[in-house]
């Protein structure tokens, strides 16, 4: 029995109607825009296609009109039932929802995105009026399992997921994207040098920072998850010029998590009581776990936990080797609680930052109060008014053990930029990174 | 460096002292009550010891009283962040919550595992005002899993998550239960036959059952999820004389959530508009997707969709081969929509059904309305007021066309049971089972 004979799901295509068609005799519709360059204002009527298998897999009916052709180089698509049309305010239990949010995905056939994607879609991140439409990005070889994922979304029957879409264009996934949680990146192979991989994955970014550039919703909303994160991040806004570089970031957050959950271990405390906690610079050993402003149960750290010796030396190295003894533990990466991080990061902008406390994030340095090199992506201490913005947080103090460490992990930014001119515009790389920061656990 | 050396977290193990120090100067304190046999009363008072390893690695501090030794017998212990102590009512934010409820999870470090223990920590299972207690059980070979899954979850800062306890053995883990969602099953090996199947894991909920009668709460919630999960949950309320039969669940709400997914599809509807879908029988091939009593935007299904072969032949076999096809594109079984399809069944008996609508669930057969053999586990329309409990609905409408197929199914179930019945207590085992009818993309 071919793939074809069973096939699970019915697969819709859409039709493209002139715009002034969209008075025509259709119950409920919802404008779709996939392509890059399609006039918002045409309106894609379902043609119901009984498969929901890959677009070049299904065997057009004799009554279907398929307008856009699938082929391998444009496969975004709406997927299986998420192709049924709507009218989100027509429906009574609907009326009070917000506008569908759109929100990218990229390496979405992936372990993170597997845990992520299916927070998103429940309204844990978002809240339980926000429908959404998740827009999955993949490659080639990962298409199937891209269609392994919107099946398993569909089967979820979330009912805030209005839209699922999968490609492998982010000219065409990103289109009108509102957050782009950018989490592929190409793993580094053995003995493939840190400078190798900047460069590999700063070719992967510097293509979705143009295509970001071209048909992503002007505000939109970035976060680089994949690694080198905080150098991607760099070469991805670099390369989106018309968009604020203010909305992108590196993801420090799961850093920020494993350091609190440390300070309360060894405070003896639950992990809430735990406030404050910055990760200074980059996403590698270099970065700065700040225990010196940290605060637990509004108290000075270091007034709780009179083990200097533990908080200048054990401290750090615990929040950096958690991701190593988890791989050794569990025999994999830590999916789920990188995604939760990832859910972490996006409320921390989308609601309101506690009063008197911050959070974590690698963002672009352009007149930062501390003294950081400008035009670079280092990990700060932010407050939101919960509107997807954020401000530095300006009162941090930084003494001379803080200072010397920040010092390290700037000068391996600076390094990195230098690394990737040739991905950013600036001319000539010149690679000069001796050591290898990668954090255990991550690839 | 050994792994001791750079562990990445405190562990704390508890000092059991005697009832009456209850009023030492213990400035917040949380009863736990691990072992069978332990009297409530006792608090135990965490000592601390800087690491988050096996119990049986950690090396005592000379000034800690060890006086629960760690030994591979009985590993049942909390982990971690979530062994420090607290006074949920004595916190300003919590004490609008409820009292702690406590959940267990059997194959605690496989994949479905991995998507609901963070999805039970976030809140949106029972609620946000509903702090929980997470106790993992796995085997002896998953207990490094088990600690990195803890590890995740401590760096995951989960506020309702208050305690985190993994072990091995069920007499420790089930203590006092309130929900058991038993996902741990043997995989079938290659060439094994289903009878054989049958007697390998029924061991294991035959064992589960004795340790839930043993030492569970009294209206502990039971969702067997591994297969063949129809008569393993059976065998394990045959094994559990002290717990009510009704309180035992076998997991068909994926099957459930799949067709309605088809049905949505083929009528070109969004999801949310399908309802009363019934799964009857056996979690298996022979099982029954009930479209005659199903309902799209409240109108029966055959009067909106008009075709009668679709619905009588590939609507179910498009249900049953779901999880083949998403093997076959994802390279791995539906943890994810199963998970959440657990979530949606603990949810239906938390949460009062919506008027007029029901959900399936395996249910123990005991004056049921059908004429269904008494005495199995069969999946059957249901009902909840929201209270744990649910009561089978009365009025549906079984049609020569569903009573045909539900003769089926209920003979495989009579048949499974005759194959078991040296572990529910009713003599020699007998076993006819010619088919393979283990649903494809399940082990």
């Amino acid at each position: 029995m071919s793939l074809a004979e069973f096939s699970p799901c019915s697969y819709s295509r859409y039709q493209t109607l002139p715009s002034n068609l969209s008075s025509a005799p259709l119950t409920a519709f919802h404008v779709h825009a996939f392509k890059r360059g399609r006039s918002k204002l045409q309106v894609r009527r379902p043609l119901n296609i009984t498969c929901s298998v890959a677009p070049s897999q299904v065997q057009s009916p004799a009554t279907a009109v398929p307008v856009r052709p699938a082929d391998a180089a444009n496969k975004q698509e709406c997927y299986g039932v998420f192709c049924t049309t709507y009218d989100l305010k027509a429906e009574e239990k609907t009326k009070t929802w917000k506008s569908l949010i759109r929100v990218v995905v990229s390496g979405a056939a992936g372990m993170i995105s597997n845990h992520l994607l299916f927070k998103l879609a429940s309204g844990e991140v978002f809240g339980q009026d926000q429908p959404i439409a998740l827009r999955l990005l993949g490659s080639e070889r990962s298409y199937q399992a891209l269609e392994g994922v919107a099946m398993e979304l569909e089967d979820s029957l979330y009912p805030l997921l209005r839209e699922v879409s999968i490609g492998v264009n982010p000219y065409d996934v990103f289109e009108d994207a509102e957050w782009a949680l950018l989490i592929g990146a190409k793993p580094r192979g053995p003995g493939m040098e840190r400078a190798a991989l900047l460069d590999i994955n700063g070719q992967i970014f510097a293509e979705q920072g143009k295509a970001l550039n071209a048909v992503a919703s002007r505000s939109v909303k970035v976060i680089v998850v994949g690694n080198p994160c905080n150098t991607n991040a760099l070469i991805c806004l670099k390369n989106a010029p018309n968009i604020p570089a203010k909305n992108f970031h590196a993801l420090t957050r799961l850093d920020e998590n494993r350091a609190k959950c440390q300070l309360a271990l060894k405070a003896g405390v639950f992990y809430d009581k735990v406030s404050n906690v910055t990760i200074w610079g980059n996403h590698s050993t270099t970065q700065v776990p700040d225990f010196v402003n940290a605060k637990i149960n509004g108290v000075p750290v270091k007034k709780v936990i009179n083990d200097t010796k533990w908080l200048e030396q054990e401290f750090t190295e615990r929040v950096q080797k958690r991701g190593g003894v988890l791989i050794q533990k569990w025999g994999r990466s830590s999916a789920a609680s990188t995604a939760v991080s990832i859910v972490d990061g996006i409320r921390s902008l989308v609601t309101p930052t506690p009063e008197g406390d911050w959070f974590s994030s690698g963002v672009y340095t352009n007149g930062n109060p501390y003294g950081i090199e400008e035009d670079i992506v280092f990990s700060m201490p932010c407050r939101s008014k919960g509107d997807g913005d954020y401000e530095l947080v300006k009162e941090v103090v930084i003494d001379d053990f803080l200072r010397e460490r920040i010092k390290k992990t700037e000068a391996e930014l600076i390094a990195e930029k230098r690394c990737v001119a040739h991905l950013t515009g600036e001319g000539n790389a010149f690679c000069d990174l001796p050591e290898d920061t990668m954090l255990p656990g991550e690839q």
